[in-house]
């Protein structure tokens, strides 16, 4: 699986979704993460496992507890994503651009 | 379903993600898609129905001739996706300025 692989197939299930917009605000402890996103601990162990063996997640241990865990969200696959997506921005820009140079030579020709 | 969870739906296949890829240069006919995705015809076609009804792709008849029709990438829900991620950019942003405020508090009382 190539990385835009595993964060599609990652991202494409609704409640994995809420979980990485929580971590939107920052590192989350597992607890903190189940209330935020009102789901059972084994529901949401099981979305967190998922999301760290597609490398959106990182599990981290607190230092001065190494029984806390916090989760936090991993750039790399959202840049990933990111780029995959600004391919299509760059076509809407060459489409609009097209159109417009069309356009203006459609109004030169009716004004000669 | 909301528009995002269809997009993800559609895209986590990553034939279909082939097709939306190759929409980027431009509208094209079924034959052609099937030729640049290395596709049959009958695989391309569900991957296509799959593809409109998760508003990606829209299907066009040229006026010349009813016979032919044209597929081309429908631009909301890639809007609706970057949307989605910049919330993501926005919070490494502030993540990272953060981070420079606090070397900067640091270096700072480190000469004081």
């Amino acid at each position: 699986m190539t990385g835009l692989e595993q964060t599609f197939a990652a991202l494409a299930d609704p409640t994995r979704r809420r979980v990485v917009e929580a971590l939107q605000r920052g590192a989350r402890r597992a607890g903190e993460l189940a209330e935020t996103t009102h789901m059972s601990a084994p529901a949401l162990s099981r979305h967190l496992r998922v999301l760290r063996e597609h490398g959106l997640v990182a599990e981290e241990r607190i230092d001065d507890d190494a029984r806390v865990r916090v989760y936090r969200l991993r750039r790399e696959r959202f840049d990933e994503l990111q780029e995959w997506l600004t391919r299509f921005e760059t076509f809407w820009t060459l489409q609009l651009d097209s159109f417009k140079a069309h356009a203006e030579r459609k109004s030169r020709s009716k004004r000669a």
